[in-house]
């Protein structure tokens, strides 16, 4: 048995921290890495036929497991297709070891056609950026990689030279990382909390990442019931376990107007693994920060601390411990029971999507401006997951619905995605259908950007004429997202009742792979 | 009139620099530029559904013009998604400029969730980067922007914050920037040039890129038909001139033993716009710098020399001048000539197609390995222009072919285009089909990654196992490009026989706008 190669030890390393699915879209530098597969049958390779369904993948899937998934990307270039998608997951704290390839190290300075600044592109989407260049360095070059991935929760991006990957590298065992648990909170936080719940003043409850899951909600819910504080979610969240059963909570809304409003009257807002609001945008005559100015801002929590611990001892310090867990019953929402039927809206889509979810579903929601009546009608469905677009770069729905699919292969996945943002990485259809993918995608068909025209008007355009309508229409020539579907091996029907979406769901959910249903709005 | 604001002058002072296309994905920053396009209908602005079709449409543009066109994308995520064909026009030396908006100046510090470092992001694919955040220094930095895109022919992105867009801006003439004449070559690399050729040892003119238009190309044929010395044109162009009434010219090819061999007896290599021959990547045992050992290279021109003057002077020196030029002459090569029948290959496919091509045709060609064939058999085609993936990064094909059909209507743009690549930016058909272009779209769909099942040998791997297989093909499910096509409202039809491939490009050619012929190898 001859020594491994730079690649293979790669292999082993992200094995030995239980990293056991690669999303890839390999080239030549990429290819010891590929070959090191047939050796390493334990590692699933998922192939994206696009870069941007790579990262979005393992964006979905690390989001599901809380653990990391691998990417493998080609040089500069491919690590520039997969950033937007970076960026989210970045965003939404998802742990991701992000492999590119590189030239070999002796081959850089010849400048060759696709030699780029790796490092540059990288930096402003990771949280940890290094390279391998020689065999004998891979391991503990990939450890730290898993290691920051893991203690961040966010994404490492390992650049492995191919001279790296094709050299042969010393054997020997390969030690799995021991992350450092999750920081307490300080105590004098918890006590100037629990004195602003005390107070009777106003206090909102700012959830967010690992707090909006199943165990720390009922713990926040806990303390709504015995005291005057609200719980609120920040508007994009990574996943909010929620439905029949467990604790229910509001989301801040996306149009500043109705984020200024939720907190005009808020005397303390207490941060739960939350970030301190901000306009998603910035708008003439319109503040970036806000938090009113008489309220009042306590950190209890921050996203990389123990969320649960947390909760848990301000539950303690302000009596609700012992109280019994608010639960949301489950409501009779069938189809039928709404009574739903003829022409759809977005709203009335939303509606019997919501009816219709089934238990333990996981909604990949990249609805945009059409989905956002969804939340609010889904609250009292079976159990399921809530995945959002946290970065606002467009592109996520689909692949994160295969990375969740991927994930978690006994539940139903439901993408809720936009015509527009559904565009730009509509290569990941072909992932759901080539791994055969739970999924079932319904596009809202507006054939528009729809946020922008209202978004014309917050930054202070009024009117505008044809030049400007075309950047916005996306209706000439309309797509036919059914065409695009099979064209990609997916299953796909057009509903343009209500009765056509219900009878679609119906059959995409009696059935096990990927389907999607053409909204027509 | 109250005054303009800062994306109206932005506008402006490109219309003053002849820039008056605009490629183009805004989002909410970019409204206000959205917006002035109504008052400057001057502006033709062309929406892509996805970045990467921007940016390869700008590089298709700016090919067939010379001149630049602009660009508009969304914050560092948008800027992000067209690096990978930012890189490839880079690498062709195209002009753009490159618009990227950002946040409100004021805005940046609160980190809201689409906030990146998009200087990072542009430095490995620009020439040139610039921040415009104020609405007074709008002019003056989009100034810069233009001055050197056209000097640098190269990539300027400026970024624009959207308080500089919204602000109001002095009003006032707008100069156009007057670009340095390029450069002229010394006399005494002429000399040495000259010398080599009349030495009698073997010497190989290498061109690139403007080298390759026909004046130049007919200089550098005179050239060789009056010495020993040969002409070659580096394996990946931005754009050649030939065919019928033309100066022929070989070009280097991809796999590195053939270039190997190509050069293996040359003494002398003269660069006239062209680079040092490397590798395209690293291989195990192979050289990266490709010039033999007993070669001598003179860099008679520089990219951004004045190459045409540079022929010029060195015709004078060999008494080249008054020689004939040395013309392609048409050949007889209609498919019933060439009676070409049944079953296709990827090399009676290129048979068919260049036997076909209009006159004064557009290639763009990202056919990777299934048109490797296609240069040779088109040499006696009609005069046409040939546009080749120039940085590496796939995904280019039919954007290129985009920005090349909204330069040159009246032409025929024919994409020869692999079923890998076209899959990266397939969202282009969109824009071929809103635009009415007359782009022409010839899949090779072999259902695989061919290209790294051949480099898989070259790194040294040997026998592959059935997980690395499946990361090289792209077969289960098959794309069916008809279905993808017309789902984005280009028609489109399917050839599986020479008879069927012949009959789809008659009809192509008879009509205007988009087509798209599949087929199946």
């Amino acid at each position: 048995m001859s020594n491994p190669n730079g690649a293979e030890r790669l292999c082993d390393t992200l094995l030995a921290n239980d990293i056991d699915v690669c999303f890839a879209n390999p080239g030549t530098s990429e290819m010891h890495f590929v070959a090191a597969l047939d050796r390493r049958p334990q590692m699933r390779c998922v192939l994206g036929l696009f870069e941007g369904v790579v990262t979005g993948a393992a964006d979905g899937y690390g989001r599901m497991t809380d653990r990391p998934a691998a990417t493998l990307l080609h040089l500069g270039p491919g690590l520039a297709n997969g950033l937007a998608n970076l960026h989210n997951a970045r965003r939404a704290r998802t742990p991701i070891v992000n492999v590119v390839g590189d030239h070999a190290t002796y081959h850089l300075p010849y400048d060759a056609p696709l030699t780029s600044d790796v490092e540059s592109l990288a930096r402003p989407m990771s949280d940890w950026v290094g390279r391998a260049d020689k065999p004998d360095t891979v391991v503990d070059v990939a450890s730290e990689a898993c290691r920051a991935a893991l203690e961040r929760s966010g994404i490492s991006t390992l650049i492995l030279a191919a001279d790296a990957a094709w050299g042969a590298a010393p054997d020997g065992p390969i030690h799995r990382v021991q992350p450092a648990p999750r920081p307490s909170v300080e105590q004098h936080d918890v006590d100037e909390a629990a004195e602003a719940i005390r107070s009777g003043n106003r206090v909102v409850l700012l959830l967010g990442g690992r707090a909006l899951r199943a165990e720390p909600l009922e713990v926040a819910g806990r303390i709504a019931a015995v005291t005057d504080a609200e719980m609120m979610a920040e508007n994009f969240n990574q996943r909010i376990e929620r439905g029949a059963g467990r604790t229910p909570i509001r989301k801040l809304a996306y149009p500043i107007d109705a984020t200024i409003a939720a907190l005009a009257d808020v005397d303390t807002l207490i941060l739960i693994g939350a970030q301190r609001p901000v306009g998603f945008f910035a708008y003439p005559g319109k503040p970036s920060d806000l938090v009113p100015k008489q309220c009042r801002v306590v950190e209890l929590a921050r996203p990389l601390d123990d969320l649960k611990g947390a909760l848990d001892l301000l539950a303690d310090a302000v009596d609700a411990s012992a109280r019994p867990p608010t639960h949301q019953s489950i409501q009779e929402t069938s189809p039928q029971a709404i009574a739903l039927s003829g022409v759809l809206t977005a709203d009335t889509a939303c509606r019997i999507v919501a009816a219709m979810v089934p238990e333990h579903a996981i909604i990949c929601d990249e609805s945009v401006t059409s989905g956002r009546s969804f939340y609010a009608h889904s609250e009292a469905a079976p159990p399921h997951d809530y995945l959002q677009l946290t970065g606002g770069s467009i592109g996520i729905g689909m692949p994160l619905g295969a990375g969740a699919a991927i994930a978690c292969p006994d539940r139903r996945v439901i993408c809720l995605q936009a015509d527009g943002s559904g565009m730009y990485t509509v290569q990941a259809l072909w992932t759901h259908a080539r791994e055969g993918l739970n999924v079932t995608t319904v596009i809202f068909s507006n054939r528009a950007y729809a946020i922008l025209q209202a978004e014309m008007k917050n930054v202070g355009v009024g009117q505008h004429g044809r030049n400007a309508d075309r950047m916005l229409q996306i209706d000439d020539p309309a797509l036919d997202w059914v065409s695009i579907a099979r064209g990609m091996g997916v299953e796909a029907i057009r509903a343009e009742t209500a009765e056509d979406l219900t009878s679609a769901l119906s059959a995409s959910f009696g059935q096990s792979g990927p389907f999607l249903i053409e909204v027509v709005l």
